[in-house]
C-alpha cells in the first residue's frame, strides 16, 4: 500500500467563506433585499454566440448587489454594536449599501468616500441618512480615515470587500441566479477587491462543480489579472477607468485566495466596450447599467470565446449610472 | 312566480373575448414571448401610499407588449394565410410586433406607419424584415392605406387594438401579473386604442372580481374618458402628446364595450407628469420606459388617489423611448 501525502502547494489553507456562509447570508437577506431578475436577449445570445443569463443587481435595492454584503454585514453585528454604528469607506455603492442598511437598522453611518466620486452616489449616501467624509482618492488613504474614525467613534468598521460577511452576501446573488437557471457552465463576475467573484465563486464550486468562474477587470485596472499570474496580491496606481466601482487598486487578503483558487481566468475590457456595452443595454435591454456593472457583460457579448455554445450567466453588479454624462461621451 | 325581465340597459351583447381567449393566446406565446418581471419599488410605494407592483413589458421582446399580441394574431391564422403574409398599421410598437412575430413565423409583412414616428422605431421595423410604407398622420387614413394593400397582395391585416386576438394576446400581461402577485385591489393600464385595457379588463374581472381597473390617458388625448361619459365612442383630433403610442384618436369598436362594462374610471396626466415619471424610472428604477409606458405609473405614483393604501398592479406597457431626447426636454 502506497503512502502519499500532498506536495505542500496543494495543500490549501481553509477560504474565508464557505456555501453554508452564503446559505446563511441568504436567510438573513430574505425579505430584506430584491431577489433580482433574471433576463435574456435574443440579441445578446446572436452577439455572443452563448445563452446569456444576466442576473440584474441594477434592479437591487439602491442600485447595487453591494446591499447584499451590507445588509449582511449589518445583520451579524450584536444588538450593541448595531447601536454603536458602523463605518464604511468606498467608492460609492458600498457606502450607499451601508447606509441604506445602517437606516433600517436605526443605526449611525459614517461613509468616508473620494471626493471626485459620482455626484449622483454621494447624494444618495447623504439621502440614506449617512455622515459622508470625503477624501483626495489620490493623496490620502481610505482605510487609515476610516479605521481612525471608528477607533475615535467606537463603530465597527465594515470595508468594502475584504470582509467574510460582505463576500458572502454577495455571493447570494449567484445563488438565486443559479436557483432560477439550474445549469451553467460559465459565470462572468466583475472583479475590483474580489468580494462579489469570491462569493459567487464559493457558491458556483458548491452548486456546479463543473461551472468555470471568470473575472473581468478594466484593462487599465487589471490588478486580478497579474495578481493570478504573479501568484501573488499586485498593488497598482489608482487605475483611469468609466468603471468607478473597479477602481481598487488591490485584491483584498480574504478574497485573494478564493479567485486563485476558484476562478479560472481574468478578461479585461476598455472603456470604449463599457460604453458599447452600457448602449446596448440602454437601447436593447431597456436598462441602466453603470460602467462597472457592464464589465463582465462586455466580455460575454464579444464574440469567440472560452464559452461559445454554452450557458452564461453574467452579474450585472449595478445600476448607479449618471445616464447624461456617459451618453455625451465620445463613442 | 314573478317574471321579470332586465331592463334593455343591462342586456349586454357577449364582448368580443372572453377570460378563455386571454388564456388560450398565454398557451400559444408560452416559449414564445419574455414572461417579464414584476418589480417594486419602495420609493415608489412612498410616492403613491400603495403598494405597486409594476409589470414591466419594457423588457418584452422588440421593447413592449405589443409583440403579445402581434404573435397571437399570427398564431391564429392558418398556415395559407401565413404564408401570404401580414399587414399592420401602427404607431410604432404594434408595427414592430407584427414584424417581428412575421419574421419568427417565416411570413411577409408590410407595416404601415406615420412619417413622423420615432426614428428608432421605423429602423427597428426596417431589421424586423418588414416592408415599411409611411403616410401622414394628419392627412391621411392609415386605416385605407392598409386595406387597399391587404387587398392588392391578399395579405390578413392585421389592426393594432380592435381585433380579439390582438387584445386577447395584450390580456396575457396581466394574466402574468396576478399570476405572480395574486391579489390586487386596483390595476392600472394605458389606454390609446383600448386594446391592452381590454385584455386586462377581462383577465382581471375573472381573476379578482373585486380588482377595479383603472384606465390612464394623456390629457391632450382623453378621448376614452370622453366616450365614457358620452356612453358612445368619440373621436377626436390626433392629439399632441408625448405618448405617442397613445395619439389613437378613437376607442375601437370591440374595446369600448369591454371598457364601458369593466373599466371603473379613466385618469389623464400631464407631459410633465410622464417626463417626471420617466426620470423616476430611471434614476431610481433603473429602467427605460417610453412615455406612453409611464402613463399608468404616472397616475398610480400621484399622491391622495382612490388607491391610497391598496396593491396596485402598474402595467408599465413599453421602453421604446428615445432617451437622449427625452433627456433634452425641458422638466
Amino acid at each position: 500500500m502506497l503512502s502519499t501525502s500532498l506536495p505542500a502547494s496543494l495543500v490549501h489553507a481553509p477560504l474565508a467563506i464557505s456555501y453554508a456562509d452564503v446559505e446563511a447570508a441568504a436567510q438573513r437577506l430574505s425579505g430584506a433585499a430584491h431577489r433580482t431578475p433574471v433576463l435574456t436577449s435574443r440579441t445578446a445570445n446572436a452577439l455572443s454566440g452563448a445563452e446569456i443569463f444576466f442576473k440584474c443587481e441594477n434592479f437591487q435595492r439602491m442600485g447595487a448587489f453591494k446591499f447584499r454584503g451590507a445588509w449582511n454585514a449589518l445583520a451579524s453585528l450584536t444588538p450593541a454594536q448595531q447601536k454603536a454604528g458602523v463605518i464604511a469607506y468606498s467608492s460609492g455603492n458600498h457606502g450607499q449599501g451601508m447606509a441604506l442598511a445602517a437606516q433600517l437598522f436605526k443605526a449611525p453611518a459614517v461613509v468616508v468616500m473620494p471626493a471626485d466620486a459620482p455626484p449622483l452616489k454621494i447624494e444618495a449616501t447623504r439621502a440614506y441618512g449617512a455622515e459622508v467624509v470625503l477624501f483626495n482618492r489620490f493623496t490620502e488613504s481610505r482605510e487609515a480615515i476610516g479605521e481612525q474614525i471608528a477607533r475615535e467613534r467606537g463603530m465597527s468598521l465594515i470595508p468594502p470587500f475584504n470582509h467574510p460577511d460582505v463576500m458572502a452576501g454577495a455571493g447570494t446573488a449567484a445563488l438565486e441566479l443559479i436557483q432560477e437557471v439550474r445549469s451553467l457552465d460559465a459565470l462572468l463576475v466583475c472583479v475590483g477587491g474580489g468580494g462579489l467573484i469570491s462569493g459567487c465563486a464559493v457558491v458556483a464550486q458548491a452548486l456546479l462543480p463543473h461551472c468555470k468562474v471568470y473575472g473581468v477587470e478594466p484593462l487599465t485596472g487589471n490588478d486580478a489579472q497579474q495578481s493570478l499570474a504573479k501568484g501573488e496580491i499586485v498593488r497598482i496606481q489608482v487605475p483611469q477607468t468609466l468603471a468607478d466601482g473597479a477602481q481598487t487598486q488591490a485584491l483584498g487578503s480574504l478574497t485573494f485566495p478564493i479567485i486563485q483558487r476558484l476562478v479560472s481566468q481574468m478578461f479585461t475590457v476598455t472603456d470604449q466596450e463599457l460604453l458599447r456595452t452600457f448602449d446596448f443595454f440602454m437601447q436593447r435591454m431597456k436598462m441602466v447599467v453603470e460602467p462597472t456593472g457592464c464589465l463582465a457583460a462586455a466580455a460575454a457579448l464579444s464574440p469567440d470565446q472560452p464559452w461559445a455554445g454554452q450557458r452564461v450567466g453574467v452579474i450585472v453588479s449595478g445600476g448607479n449610472a449618471d445616464v447624461q454624462a456617459l451618453m455625451q461621451l465620445p463613442r
